[in-house]
């Protein structure tokens, strides 16, 4: 069987991890790996149900489902065989593992719940179960050309969708008509839709990292952050920006400066080698300096492909080295409890001396002293 | 501190579950029964982030969140002391469970994953892990007066949504154009979104029970499935139609009335006592009656609540007894390959002796020989 491209080369990098790592087998159970993997594109229906899972060995790859996805996967997924399991999945892993005389068995440990993981260890008597945590992740961690082209694509929708919403917006809307428009935009502009759900954030909820839009009416002069992005062939886009209903009042200058230099030090600064943790510390540093790091209470950034959060994360903590080809984020951000936020993000593309900015729009304010 | 109602009742009834298992404590991961016993509406961000958890002891309970959520988490989960966790979630759970003196620690072991459970392992040594997986389900199987309301508000708006749909539509138009407009009015009509994906699958999509809307145009004479359900505080609907673009086809008629009497016996026949794979038989029997067995792949419907997909099943395996205050779907379908297929959904509460319909929308075709 003639297996496509990407597909091909991405399984022959995942089996030198594989043999790397010891593994006679891997268990693929994280919908973007899978479809990393495969080109398989059906979605879980909920946290505790899956529409399938990939079963790879050095030399033959399966694709594991039952009876409602069994065309999709075979119309989609190629390069695997698809096989239909009627005495469930863990029956069906144990029986191909055992035909392939599997000893040392990979699975995705933080993909895998504790049930589950109990059913396996009974039925998979003998086999080695070894949780392979982040190894497919680790191919993902590098984007290539086809994948670089699609979050630029779905980053460009989600730019064109935002400006129009802006446009839209005036007090008196609530958060979730706001919201709403935002992604109805996204869709007609050709996004398979929101690549998370929208925030939109006015007045106090700004204060809020990760408001849900409600059905607050926007009123004159608050901050409003507005965090979206659209999904474009399984890539999501993640961009922030904030904006004034009416004259900002000072503390909303001084905060939004604040968090937008923080930002232009982190984007003229980073570049691979560094660590994610300098690379949180040169916008942190700023905001420090001007009297507010208790308000920014998140990390500075996180890569993004086929999952809107994914490695590496820039943040205090764990530090990891930046790599040219990652994509990820750099969104710093200040919250004042009961007034108001800023937040700005950008997606940034690791090149060989720094970065390449992928957002297009440059609608940002300035309200640096002259 | 007062309880607010439902929470204290739920609460109760949970406690005295607890007491039954010998567990001194319960760590509640699952979105869904987070926000059933506390009112914490967050969802989180990805599968392998959470926007929080509960803790809870025989006479106090927690709310673990991060910094992103904690104003959120005070303001809707009243009833709970929210704890921010500075140094991860297992040693939060660690420092609280060792504070209350817990011996014996249940936790939810399908929503629960290996690589977390192994940290626990290690952090919560001389406590008792268990895995109390169904415990706050098994009391979301009954629904009280202020869910039903909730998932009949649900339900109405989709039905409205679904007609509005129905006039809309075409030939020419795409599977993805129909499915936007659908949940597009869902929106307007009320609703805080789709509780699921829609599904409108034409033609030979029709035939994948739970197709993707794709960019295929509807053409003349097809059957076209319609599978939705908004969400309206939290709650979901759940209900399909199937329709004609033009006139049907014999072998269209012929499954059309099919699912539709097997669907009739069931509503006819179901009740409490029963059980689930009884209930299942009572329209499966009809379709293999009519020599369609081999092409209804799936079971016959599932719990509604919270979650879109929940307790019971009603499937050809594992039978469970049906109860009074129990909210199902009555979904028969037949599928054939290539071809294109016919579902239809519909909700039901389970009363004393029998069921109750909860849809109100009666557009059925009848095919039957007069």
């Amino acid at each position: 069987m003639k297996i496509l491209k990407p597909y091909s080369e991405r399984l022959r990098r995942l089996r030198r991890h594989m043999i790397k790592a010891g593994l006679s087998g891997l268990w693929v159970t994280r919908p973007e790996n899978r479809r990393y993997l495969s080109g398989y594109t059906a979605t879980d229906p909920q946290l505790n149900e899956t529409s399938g899972s990939l079963f790879i060995t050095r030399r033959s790859q399966y694709l594991l489902t039952d009876s409602r996805y069994d065309l999709q996967a075979a119309r989609e997924a190629k390069a695997y065989t698809v096989v239909v399991y009627q005495d469930g999945l863990v029956n069906t892993l144990t029986r191909l593992a055992r035909n392939h005389r599997i000893s040392k068995l990979g699975f995705e440990g933080d993909h895998v719940t504790v049930t589950t993981y109990n059913e396996m260890l009974g039925s998979l008597k003998g086999i080695e179960l070894l949780s392979a945590t982040g190894l497919v992740e680790s191919l993902r961690l590098i984007k290539d050309q086809p994948e670089i082209r699609k979050i630029v694509r779905a980053l460009r929708i989600t730019e064109t969708a935002l400006a129009e919403t802006v446009n839209f917006m005036k007090p008196g809307l609530t958060e979730k008509e706001v919201a709403h428009y935002l992604e109805d935009r996204m869709v007609a502009l050709g996004a398979e839709g929101a690549a998370f759900e929208t925030i939109v954030a006015s007045g106090s909820n700004a204060a809020l990292p990760h408001a849900i839009p409600s059905n607050r009416r926007i009123k004159e002069s608050e901050t409003i952050i507005i965090d979206c992005g659209a999904k474009f062939q399984g890539y999501a886009a993640d961009m922030t920006r904030t904006i004034f209903s009416g004259p900002p009042r000072r503390w909303m200058k001084e905060i939004y400066q604040l968090v937008r230099n923080a930002q232009l030090n982190a984007l003229k600064n980073i570049k691979p080698g560094m660590t994610t943790v300098q690379a949180d510390a040169s916008a942190r540093k700023i905001i420090e300096a001007g009297g507010y790091g208790p308000n920014f209470g998140h990390s500075l950034g996180h890569g993004v492909g086929l999952a809107t959060h994914e490695a590496p994360s820039l943040s205090q903590i764990r530090p990891t080295e930046l790599q040219e080809g990652m994509v990820v984020t750099i969104e710093p951000g200040i919250y004042i409890a009961g007034r108001g936020g800023v937040r700005l993000e950008e997606m940034v593309l690791l090149k060989k001396n720094g970065v390449r900015l992928l957002n297009q729009d440059r609608t940002f304010f300035d309200f640096s002293p002259v």
